[in-house]
């Protein structure tokens, strides 16, 4: 198993190893395979079994090859035990991924002999969007400061980025947009010309990665970088502007990918606020990255974000679908429509977003955040492959679920990144899962979150059962744990408002940002059902139905679609108000409990890890007492009834 | 009266005027008058009656001379009306007071002839305390940045310095602080040697206006400066280095009114962290200015900012008691403790800290906010007269009010400053009444709001009794109209976390800054009597035993010291349910009533103070109607119990 003398955070999955099952091999490298697919082989090998792994005389042969009958992007694994020659064949890109799979199967303990496997991405883009500032902060970042940008320009450690493309490449991210979608004043300068060098060079050292660049841009660029008095989509002179633009960011960057846009939502400009429609607005931007074959991911993150909280007629979830069903067909074929996973706001519970495969004529991205704005913050522990594995599995469409339509409808998976400058990339050590979880299940969204959490588990820190077992269970259990202690029944905005990290019961009844769930004495949670908002006719009928039956309804996701008295039965015969004390209790006692289970395994653990996870456990468990607390109290407060268990409620 | 032509927002209560009544005058000095007192009072009748009031052969003289006679900084002004010589004499600086008196009567409307006043301040200090930071922004500001302060650095507009001196000379203030009491590192060097030339030249520049500077310091200066390894005020080495330091402040500043300091408050540095108490760190600093006759302002605002809410058994008000009336006696004689006039914080209603007047041997300072944290920020009206007359008017000690302890036990009356760099200087135009007031009422204790707001007004706007009267009226009520819907029966803290404007009832409930009304679907306050924390008991047992039975509690203070259950009566026979329902639709009506009220006056205005003050006060009906309707949904939520009066409250 590997030996864990050379560990550091730094490395995360890409470990340097040392197995006693190591042989001689000898490297063979058809015509036309990358530098950097032949080098990654090399290293890659050479963290796993030691530098002297190599001999021109060895009796085993791996062999690289370009295979262009392969899928796009697509590899195949193979160990002719005649010839004792084992064959990475790889279409374009796929080579590059076929090491890393190779690398993977052998360093998660799969021996030389035994490696065979056949892979291609599910979808074609497969991203990564960096919610980087370029004055060095990162919008919903908790892991240090961006490692692109400094002092409003692009300015970088070239190796680390390297290393980062290494990291990315190594679960199949093939796409890296480097700005925050949220663009600033000085965001928006990256598309004038004396960015155009520094954008070049960074797509340079992204490309031997198989990662093409992309960047965010803003609706009003033409007004904001002082060339036009207008952004309107239907004057000439603004599609002029943007395709001139776009000409010469390409003759700078051939490969990019595109642009990604958040037009008319949260303050950020768009042609709604120009009396157009949001298929305007992305078919202008399309029409300028047609000729270089380029993408517009146009988020449809579109709603009231000034909203009356007076006014219970308006249900901020339904804003999507409302906005855009409309104009399916009306888009350019190169625009992807981005749709978060769930209709409100990357929560940790809440239903997929009834827009995702709706639409018959418009292809779709599947944007999910790595990065843990209301899940922790990468102080308290969440694996979100486990979240992910259920939008994959939630129906979408005839009763298909998400995951059948990945390559079909949906072009693209987005995931908004948890990496900053700290050593270890992701602030807690742990969450550096997420970031894997990401690549491994955009490209395969078949694998389940018990496989990607043990994959990246025995990578990290070695195959020994007895680490490897625990710590995958602990890992496992992280979401459900989070879950209790901030959105019991998909009972979600319970949080600090703005930086959304800790509990404030009524931090969001009063204000504009559209998000109430209205617990009075006797009741809680928003009617989405047709006698109330009606947001669940948005799905199709039979799910509709299920969802609007509370007798029916997934119990998680029952107070986000049903208000209820506090005394309802669950189907367990116990109260609402019962089940949110006991969630309560459960998930602090259980984030307490991750301290013990942690501090078990430490004589398996690298200790720089240990420690590091170990004080933010301890965090954890802090905030999740204060949860429990708070939230407790809040409805004890409400509804008079104490715990049944008799359990300390404060006053 | 006043000719409004010449009318600006700039100058404030010392408006140009035209008056009707004009006569020739001539001007008469004795020896020993200061430029100051002269100038100020050629310009003074200049701005008043125009260029031409000074003739040499005028019939009429204006006498100016010092008077050792009466007492400090006292002034007398007379007519004779045989001699046609209206005399000003004064006390040191007693004769600008005196010059400023006579125009202030003069511009109020009393006839030349009629002029006739002796008058001395109350108390000998009279300081406005800047928390203008180096940077240029201000804590709690809301007119603009500092006037003081840019780029780290003092760096002002000399005129502008000049103009700010004057207004605060025309009402008495005779110290100003510069810098703000949460001490950052940049305000920490305002010690050190290079700032020194620059606070010689902001002392040289009040000087003349009878103002002298003083310094917000920090208790840990000494290490932070870098040059001692502890800040413990019993080490000898600290001892000297405040010696050292100080001797070259006067050296630089020779009149130095002394240090302002935060210790052991809100994460400042203090000696408590040391374990010593406030008395060894007040002393410290007091036996480095004694040499100087420099005094420290030490506060009290001495509490635990980070409660844990569940302890219901720690009380924040207790807090400045607790802490300092057993060290009474303890303090050098040049110690004065400044005690904020409520024990909670600036609010818009509490009763008065049970510490002021409370300690039999040690000097006190009353500090009051001049600028509207709690109570508007400058957008809503709110007259502060109002409650600095209830303050004065307050039990202290033997029954006696506040208002008798001034220049006895209370030897300082200290306002944090409303001022910034608008052009106006207070943002709302017409909270400069605010700044004129602390002046007016720092000096005689004895004004009411009447006669202070009336003749803010009348210098202001012009003594025409159409406006005069409604305007006086208007802002006369304007506190009791912020009060309804911000803090009815004393039920505070229900604002927004942090930047203290707004509504927001739960929003300090879970914090760790001790500010709780733990309400609940049956009773709201908290128990502040014998039976409760004991807050009470900190006053003397006659005010201590109105306050504890809620049939004779003062009913704007119910909530604060009682807890109570919604259907409690009041006096009036009304519910406490509906108390706060009425106050919360009247209080929004009546803010909502301002803008009428107000427009009613247009033809009465000068236009450019018309239309300022009007866009406020729409602000505020919007402000006003938002508190009305998160107060009045939060407490139908949590009771179920609608409006007896069928108005609408929001589910």
């Amino acid at each position: 198993m590997v030996g864990l003398s050379r560990y550091s955070e730094y490395f995360a999955w890409l470990q340097p190893g040392a197995f006693p099952e190591r042989q001689p091999l000898r490297l063979e490298a058809s015509p036309g395979v990358s530098q950097t697919a032949r080098e990654e082989c090399v290293a890659g090998m050479e963290r796993l079994f030691g530098k002297g792994v190599w001999a021109a005389d060895a009796p085993v042969t791996v062999a690289l090859a370009r295979d262009a009958a392969l899928p796009a992007e697509g590899y195949a694994l193979c160990f002719d035990a005649q010839a004792r020659r084992l064959s990475v064949r790889g279409n374009g890109n796929g080579l590059l991924y076929g090491v890393f799979a190779l690398l993977r199967a052998l360093a998660t303990g799969v021996p030389l002999a035994q490696v065979a496997a056949q892979s291609a991405p599910a979808v074609p883009r497969r991203v990564i969007d960096h919610w980087d500032r370029p004055d060095g902060s990162i919008e919903r970042g908790y892991a240090g400061r961006s490692i692109f940008f400094r002092n409003g320009a692009l300015a970088y450690d070239a190796a680390r980025i390297r290393d980062y493309a290494r990291l990315l490449a190594s679960v199949g991210v093939n796409v890296l947009n480097v700005n925050n979608v949220n663009v600033d004043a000085a965001g928006a300068r990256l598309l004038g010309p004396e960015a155009l060098p520094d954008l070049r060079r960074l797509a340079d050292l992204l490309r031997p990665y198989g990662i093409r660049l992309a960047l965010s841009v803003r609706f009003d660029s033409p007004v904001l970088l002082g060339e036009l008095p207008t952004a309107d989509p239907l004057d000439p002179r603004v599609a002029g502007w943007w395709r001139e633009r776009t000409e010469r960011v390409y003759a700078a960057v051939p490969d990019l990918d595109g642009y990604l846009i958040k037009a008319d939502s949260e303050f950020q400009s768009g042609p709604a606020a120009l009396g157009r429609t949001q298929a305007d607005g992305a078919n202008l931007l399309a029409r300028a990255l047609a000729p270089h074959g380029g993408i517009v991911y146009w988020r449809c993150f579109v709603y009231n974000c000034e909203q009356d909280w007076r006014d219970a007629s308006v249900d901020r979830p339904m804003a999507a679908y409302d906005e855009f069903m409309p104009l399916d067909g009306l888009f350019e074929p190169n625009v992807i429509l981005q749709v978060k996973n769930g209709p409100s706001d990357f929560q940790v519970r809440e239903p997929n977003s009834p827009l995702l495969g709706a639409m018959e004529r418009t292809p779709q991205a599947l944007e999910v955040q790595i990065t843990q704005e209301y899940t922790g913050q990468q102080i308290d522990l969440y694996n979100l492959a486990v979240q992910w594995e259920e939008v994959f599995a939630f129906p979408a469409g005839e009763g298909e679920a998400l995951r059948g339509l990945m390559g079909g409808k949906i072009r693209a998976m987005a995931g908004v990144a948890n990496v900053g400058d700290d050593e270890n990339w992701t602030g807690h050590t742990l969450a550096q899962l997420n970031l894997y979880a990401f690549g491994r299940m955009a490209w395969d969204p078949g694998l389940t979150a018990q496989a990607v959490t043990g994959e990246w588990v025995r990578q990290t820190f070695g195959a020994d059962p007895a680490l490897a077992g625990p710590l995958t269970g602990l890992l496992l259990e992280s979401r459900a744990v989070y879950e209790k202690y901030s959105t019991p029944l998909g009972l979600g905005w319970m949080v600090n408002v703005s930086h959304h990290y800790g509990p404030s019961p009524e931090g969001y009844e009063y204000t504009r940002w559209g998000t109430y769930h209205r617990a009075n004495r006797d009741a809680v949670g928003v009617d989405r059902t047709g006698a109330g908002t009606g947001f669940a006719r948005q799905y199709g009928a039979a799910l509709a139905a299920r969802f609007e039956d509370p007798a029916t309804c997934p119990e998680e996701l029952l107070l986000f679609f049903h208000r209820l008295p506090y005394g309802h039965r669950l189907q367990n015969g116990k109260t609402l108000l019962q089940y949110l004390y006991d969630a309560h209790f459960e998930g602090a006692a259980e984030a307490e409990g991750f301290v013990g289970r942690w501090d078990a395994l430490r004589p398996l653990l690298p200790e720089a890890a240990y420690a590091s996870v170990r004080a933010r456990l301890l965090r954890q468990a802090g905030n999740a007492r204060e949860w429990r607390d708070v939230v407790n109290t809040y409805f004890y407060r409400l509804t008079g009834v104490a715990d049944e268990k008799g359990r300390k409620i404060y006053a």
